[in-house]
């Protein structure tokens, strides 16, 4: 059988689905691999490359060819997917309701990363951690260049300057690089996540943890708590924000609306020049006022809507994704051949759409 | 008498000579200072801030009224300034001639920072040491941003990503704090300086020292080395540019054209996604076609030429300036009086226009 990997088609969509490494990871694997001419372009993947990793390189969009489309953002061409066709990408189940519908119709097998379930055999095709790796780190970097002052203390002969107060707000995993890549650049780090079982690894990474006078429900993410309870949160956040050079907010759910941690009353208690990142822009947002992909002064601070932050390092965020999404193929592939078993829970738990079916109960009850 | 600090005037000039730290530091040393309105507004000093040190803000530039005129750029309004009057600034003496005739003529006392002798007593007033501080941190901060890798390795469920190498290319303060920058960031750093003495400290930040087998002579810039030389130089560094993922050069020196360390084959022959930031493009370049103030792509290689890099980061630039220049203002002012004693080694050695006469023998012979 024949996989495709096609040139990103989506606007700021730099990434890729498959490096020559992972090409060369499915061709063992007995599949042939289409590989659309320019896919690796903002990568830094060549044609030649591909080629040389044992894959065709094609004029056009591989749907219609290929039995298998692996993509970042949900497949183009739905129309030309046949029957039993696999596609493999971030397919957004709760807003791209459209494709979805279009997919199960064609009797078409989805699978979304999104819904890849959070079990240890699930690891290696885990593309969300992946994603938020990146993320996490360049939300730090984004912050560094547009601060007017230092991250790390300095002694000068002149005298000393301190580190930056860097506050991290969310610790999943773009919290907790964000944490590790502040503090390496010499930050002072605070973290806080409403799961008090983050603690632990906010401490290990040399940072403290805002224990908050809060009564929080166990297992509850930021997003799923009362508005009471944000309420509570964001008062008893706002000194800490007020005393910090840099915020980076990353208590984002896919598929859901991001809990506002961060006001604009807050925003302006920070010192001047102060730098806020918001990688939940895309979700409506930590912080209040900020807009995907766009940089607003809010009075004296600097807020940064994040969007699409992962294609902004598109080189490593592809390799990473690339290998996710051959290992999630794998897990399906034998001999040559990709024929998913349902029965597996970690292929079970991420089939969107399959014999006409939508698989998923809450994007059911959405359609 | 009266210091004045005035609101930089051109382009792009974000930083500032005086914040309200080192007004307190000038007023309890007996001067008045005038800081013209919104001088502090990029380095995020507000005209509050002066005030409540005890300056007075005045809506014009300072010259004219103050006797002492402290800036980062040459004064403007030469022509107001008085016989006897004092400035001190980064005034270029290779440069800037018809600024040096003019205060020659008018009889101001003018100091240099660009010509601060390199004395233990004037390590406080070392501002092209402070600046260049500001300027490695941010080249690397600059690459980190562009580059499409991480610059730490990480392990993911999925593989490991290897560090990024990054090769940096001249060993004074702006090369040792990219050096250590980068290593915070957790790349695997490799440095070159035709200084030997240089190693250590470079193999003290845990970064590996090139030793090329080129015969130099000891105590002689970069830039002072024959054509011969940087031939053989570059064609020994050339293989460590091709190696590398990040290259930062930063032998400049000041008046003085940079040397070419880098030329567009060698740049050619990095992977594809690399970053070159040029921290010598304003004074002519360690690398063929860096222009200041511009990022070209060089095949897949973005080559970015600094312009006024520590004016990027304009609180903390600022801050560590203007302890400088009130370290140096300082050297000569006793009960609110400044009355430069040119038998002074440090003040004899930056001034450079005093009662009428150019005392930089260099700058003389260029007038």
């Amino acid at each position: 059988m024949r996989a495709g990997i096609p040139a990103e088609s989506r606007p700021a969509e730099r990434r890729v689905a498959g490096v020559p490494d992972t090409v060369t990871t499915l061709v063992a694997a007995g599949l042939a691999v289409d590989v659309q001419a320019g896919a690796g372009a903002h990568a830094h993947a060549t044609d030649e490359a591909y080629r040389a990793a044992g894959a065709e390189v094609t004029a056009d969009h591989p749907a219609g060819r290929a039995e298998v489309v692996l993509s970042v953002q949900p497949t183009e061409h739905v129309d030309r997917l046949r029957e039993g066709d696999v596609t493999i990408s971030f397919l957004q189940p709760s807003t791209e309701l459209d494709h979805v519908r279009a997919l199960r119709d064609r009797g078409v097998t989805a699978f979304s990363l999104d819904l890849l379930p959070r079990v240890t055999r699930a690891q290696t095709a885990d593309a969300l951690s992946s994603q938020a790796l990146v993320a996490g780190y360049r939300a730090v970097l984004t912050a560094a260049e547009r601060l007017p002052r230092f991250l790390p203390m300095f002694t000068t002969a002149a005298g000393t300057v301190p580190p930056a107060k860097v506050l991290v707000l969310g610790a999943g995993v773009a919290g907790l690089q964000a944490i590790a890549t502040a503090r390496r650049l010499g930050a002072v780090v605070e973290a806080y996540d409403v799961r008090k079982a983050a603690a632990e690894e906010v401490r290990s990474l040399g940072a403290r943890f805002l224990e908050l006078d809060l009564e929080t429900q166990t297992g509850v993410y930021a997003s799923q708590q009362s508005e009471d309870t944000l309420a509570r949160q964001r008062e008893l956040i706002a000194d800490r924000v007020a005393a910090s050079d840099v915020v980076i907010s990353t208590a984002a759910i896919p598929g859901r609306k991001a809990p506002v941690l961060v006001t604009t009353d807050m925003l302006k208690a920070m010192p001047a020049g102060s730098v806020v990142v918001d990688l939940a822009a895309e979700s409506g947002g930590n912080v209040t006022g900020s807009v995907p992909g766009e940089e607003i002064r809010v009075g004296d601070v600097l807020l940064y809507g994040a969007k699409n932050m992962p294609s902004t390092m598109p080189a490593h965020a592809s390799r990473l994704y690339a290998r996710n999404v051959a290992n999630l193929l794998l897990l399906m592939t034998r001999d040559g051949e990709v024929r998913p078993d349902l029965s597996d829970e970690v292929l079970d738990g991420c089939c969107l759409t399959h014999q006409g079916e939508v698989r998923h109960a809450p994007t059911r009850e959405l359609l």
